[in-house]
């Protein structure tokens, strides 16, 4: 049964589960605050994978955790991972109740955990602030329950849809405030993906710039013919470089991989990479949440495909002109019957700019 | 010298001139209340051009104004016109004290009407909320200050800056309320803009569709080469259809006159219609706001000129794929150096659609 504090030490749960935004890849994120006579006696979050879970962090300080309430953002791990099981430590610490905002999401073991708890006379409740809790981890839970990452596509525009000029000019469109909103995306995802055009026109270091500590975001080029020069700018920065080809040729890909690169060939559809089965080997790489940081072709291909979870797009309050270059190529596209219909979910202002967030309806 | 309800009272006023605005042209829209010992004896506001002037609505019901103070939200009259002047009746009155938002705009009259009472013994004062009393009659300061109308433009595009298909198919990119929100400043404005090739595509009826007792604004269409079919839609409606053109083709001249145009024959500038010379024939014409709702050739046009006060964009969350037509021609804009920079001024939502109003900076 809920008790009505319980929202209130679920919410803190919750935004200590947030400090971890930028590190727990590829584990989610999770908070947990232990609770005795109303008094919060333990906090913890999961930092970094192979270090302490959430409920272990919160019990570390605690010396009788004896008949308290646990309130954890995620089902507690009944499992042997990397660290011992968080259910066993509950246990073994004497925890009278346990509330979970949500059950692992990984249909194989959901609920194990809660049932272990409540078979060693714990008494469980699952599901406050659920709908919070998911937000908190929807690459992860993506990547569990349908095998590919929460895709996030970043795009940066005048008021009339230009994200370029006709040269590709396009330094800068938005102001620095949007820029730097666009380096704490990248800090929260686990991969920028983009295309080898963009390779090749920019030589972009697709890192997160920010000033906090953070694990940089893997690098993903798709790579059709293995165009990609082993001098580019990205593989000679701290992190992974992945090429996704759809080449054979093996000496170009041993010479990518002795420049630092990986390479991982994938099926090709209509002459380009299969975009489902890129999906699929970025979930296999672990990767939860994907930033798509890519030119008109590529947007118009994931978004043609319905690839595309969230769209986050910087508008600038300036003119291009049409002939500019556009944000979706989708060729076919010829009937309004036939339009790409999404729905608004935030508008915000980030310096002189807005920011738009927009998911698939 | 201002006192403390002053404010409070002129606020009224200026709620009370908006009822005016859609019916005013090509008179401003003025509200006034009379107070005495704080309390509200009168109230008026200006209906339409040959009816009376707010200051003589409001003293209409009062028997005795003796030692009021009148708010105003422009300068009184003093002059006549079609109607004798509000100072005048205000002396008559015996009113004490005349607080005004602003003065008169017009730089031949500006401070007259508040000399003419103050000569009568009557304290003035002026500048009470003087920027939202200027707000009210942006058309009509801009008329009487620099010879041109107030120029809004109106673009409906998807979130890729697309405002029809390839095909010129465009209806419908935006919801029915943000259409409903169109036909409201359609109603708000003096005339509407459009171009010959608009017209030739979609014969457009440019009427304004409100369920309030308005005046229609004037339809005016740019016509360089005088392509106007004497069939067209517009010109069996209620009210003035205007062809603006640089042909001296007398024969069709005469022929859309017979049709019910106005036809006014303008010079031109690279084999296209002086856009200044539309906006002072536009003046002349006592067209106060214009909205212009074109193409991406005129508003293109328009913008390079620096003839736009204001952009109302409503955003359609669709995308429509880069083979659809933007919003602005701007040939020769090449560099981002050369962007054009506007300023945001206010976002909301309107149905399912944001409406983004910009400012030239």
């Amino acid at each position: 049964m809920p008790v009505p504090r319980d929202t209130f030490y679920m919410a803190r749960a919750i935004n200590l589960a947030k400090k971890g935004r930028y590190t727990t890849d590829p584990n989610p994120r999770v908070g947990c605050v232990l609770v005795r006579d109303d008094l919060i006696i333990g906090e913890g979050w999961h930092v970094k994978a192979g270090q302490g879970h959430a409920e272990v962090e919160a019990l570390k300080n605690v010396a009788d955790a004896n008949g308290a309430t646990a309130y954890v953002t995620l089902e507690p791990c009944s499992h042997h991972g990397r660290t011992p099981p968080c259910c066993d430590a509950l246990i073994k610490a004497g925890v009278g109740r346990v509330v979970a905002a949500m059950q692992d999401p990984n249909p194989l073991v959901a609920g194990r955990g809660l049932e272990k708890l409540k078979a060693a006379g714990i008494e469980v409740y699952c599901g406050v602030l659920q709908e919070d809790a998911q937000a908190l981890n929807r690459g992860f839970i993506k990547r569990m329950t349908v095998n590919r990452p929460f895709v996030r596509s970043k795009l940066a525009m005048s008021l009339d849809g230009r994200t370029a000029m006709a040269s590709g000019e396009s330094q800068w469109i938005t102001s620095a405030e949007a820029r730097a909103d666009v380096h704490r995306l990248r800090a929260e995802s686990s991969a920028i993906l983009t295309g080898i055009n963009t390779v090749l026109a920019d030589d972009p270091s697709l890192n997160a710039r920010i000033d906090e500590d953070i694990e940089q975001p893997v690098r993903v080029v798709l790579d059709t013919h293995l165009n990609m020069p082993v001098t580019a700018q990205m593989v000679k920065l701290p992190g992974r470089s992945l090429v996704l080809t759809g080449s054979q040729d093996q000496q170009r890909q041993s010479a990518l991989q002795q420049a630092g690169f990986e390479v991982h060939q994938l099926p090709c559809k209509n002459g380009r990479l299969d975009l489902h089965a890129v999906m699929a080997c970025l979930a296999e790489q672990q990767i939860n949440e994907l930033l798509v940081e890519a030119g008109p072709v590529l947007n118009g291909a994931l978004l043609a495909e319905g690839l595309i979870d969230e769209y986050v797009i910087y508008m600038a309050p300036c003119v291009l002109g049409d002939q500019g270059r556009g944000l979706f190529n989708l060729p076919g596209l010829e009937k309004m019957a036939d339009k790409k219909q999404l729905k608004l979910r935030d508008v915000r202002q980030v310096g002189q700019d807005l920011r738009l967030t927009y998911i698939p309806l």
